[in-house]
């Protein structure tokens, strides 16, 4: 395999990027001054030197020169103890921070459960999620942030039952609140959607 | 103009249909059988015949050879009277319905106002609407039920403004909650609907 | 089944149109003033009345109050009575009168035949066509103006076949050209289109 | 920025990739393997180190260890010296010659020229492809071999233009045939289309 080839293939694994495509950034790459290559190069060695996992919500961070094994978020004591929100993945964790209506702690769980997974500790953090909780303490609240999809309501429903025996009474866990989430019209919106919207409606 | 192009300039405008699909539709008519053409003219002429439209909430629905004024929803005792729910469209009342979450009574608009719209009044039934209030009783809260985006809430700021001065104080205004419609993903939804998802989450 | 439900499973049933789709069309008619749901009436009765079936080409056209029996391109006796063009449907012996580099005459197929399709005569009007060429004198040429996909190559396959037998040897049977239809680029084009684009390049 | 920032924003040069996907590809190479980044790398340094530009059509090639100037097809000596086909890019060439049916010689013009460019020199190799056809002997025939589109258009007025001076007589200037593309119904080909489709049809 020649290198074209070679870059192609490497490409063509990267998330929603078919063979076409992955063979049209190769040759972009070649069009380009030798300078965006190495910048490329540059960025991705970069990224393992720079880039961290937080010990605590096991997100992806910059080390940014700190010896610290925490992200911003895990490492601000100002934010509210009793509150932890579990996140499929960084990317969720980023939607909801910029939200800014959020002030608790997080988890990320590496991605979700598709319907009759056989090995859900393969696809999320399930054994990492259960430490976390075992030195959690002052926690009153745990919120399930989870896709509002098929995947998503798996995923809530496998924590709920493991969660349960692990976790006391006294500690909630709650799913994200359904609604007529931003763009949506009443005809399109499915009976739980709907429902939901007039429940939480406001006044 | 022939009656091909004639009957292509009507279907024209239907809504979502151009004049490609418009003249599909003539050459399917003449492919049809003579009955199937005789069947839309009789559907089309029992549609004005049979259905009237509902002295309250303006809906229109079928007369079944009732002499009533009302459609089966306004004629429906037994819901809440407290609680009217003002809609866009016929349609979206009947998503509304289909949910089965809610019990009391509710009036078409006929429509939402595009921003910037200068003659509101020929949009929406606005007269119509104050008409109505006049002679509610009992009535609690009105739930403004528009579509999430921006004419649904361009609509709800012009209705809060004309119902302030024409409702008591006792007398609510809401609008229906946002959050995660069915089928959004963390990662595209808006911060107002991550934002409220969090508030309206339950337990 | 009330007059909207009714109306609503006739629209269901033209081309590309879904139940939901359906209901909107009526409740369009219902918004509309009384006089458009006339006309539409008006036109579709119209239509039967005023579009006959061409007795050559089997197209619909407009009778205009003459009695005649064939459409204007039949009745046409200044075009080419060498050639004649086997098209799918009426609306692309439209498309190809429009682009004006033919000149000869048509035949309506009335449909194109599916892969393994197991009554061709069903879907397609070969008992009317080997009628239509057991009549036609001067013929030199047919040309199956089929669609670029497996239908219409299906349908052409099969006309071939058919045809083999019924036209004597000096008729020649031709396809429509392949090459770079407009708005094609290069790197999605096909290797058949590619090929015949190279083939038929023009100087 | 940090590292994920600044790959991120090299991702979202690429072309098609918007900067939510780019952040999706960091954070891609972030949870696979460190292997994956690393195959990445040596595939973007390799890709310089083996790949040159061929001196004569100036398409990009692999080495392969060879100290050849020329790519596989510039220094086959078996095609047909008489046929030059110009393409704007790498990846038509490969399309072109994965079809088939050509066997002549190719230039690469390095993209096409937008309506109204004012710096075409800029945009395409017009300078190369004019040192390019001086030493070129035995030619008959220049094919432009453009996207069917008014980019590829415009080229090709521009090439003709350009070539009319440099060229003696007997080279002749083709451009590649319109016809019906593979997947084209008629009802939706453009009369242009419609008109070649006729004229190249095959018997």
């Amino acid at each position: 395999m020649n290198s074209i080839d070679k870059l192609s293939e490497i490409f063509s694994h990267f998330p929603g990027i078919g063979p076409r495509q992955a063979k049209r950034f190769v040759y972009y790459l070649l069009h380009r001054q030798n300078g965006f290559s190495k910048d490329l190069v540059d960025a991705v060695e970069n990224l393992k030197k720079e880039i961290k996992q937080c010990d605590e919500c096991l997100r992806f961070f910059a080390k940014n020169g700190h010896a610290g094994k925490l992200c911003s978020t895990c490492s601000d004591d100002t934010r509210d103890r009793s509150l932890l929100m579990i996140v499929p993945r960084d990317i969720d964790l980023e939607a909801i921070e910029k939200s800014g209506g959020y002030k608790g702690y997080y988890f990320v769980l590496g991605g979700a459960l598709p319907i009759l997974e056989k090995e859900p500790e393969k696809r999320i953090r399930i054994k990492e999620l259960k430490k976390h909780l075992h030195h959690k303490k002052d926690l009153k609240e745990i919120i399930l942030g989870m896709n509002a999809n098929a995947e998503g309501e798996n995923t809530a429903d496998f924590l709920k039952a493991e969660l349960s025996s692990l976790i006391n009474k006294d500690v909630a866990v709650s799913i994200l609140g359904r609604g007529l989430s931003t763009g949506i019209e009443l005809e399109y919106a499915d009976p739980e959607t709907l429902k939901n919207a007039f429940l939480h409606r406001t006044k």
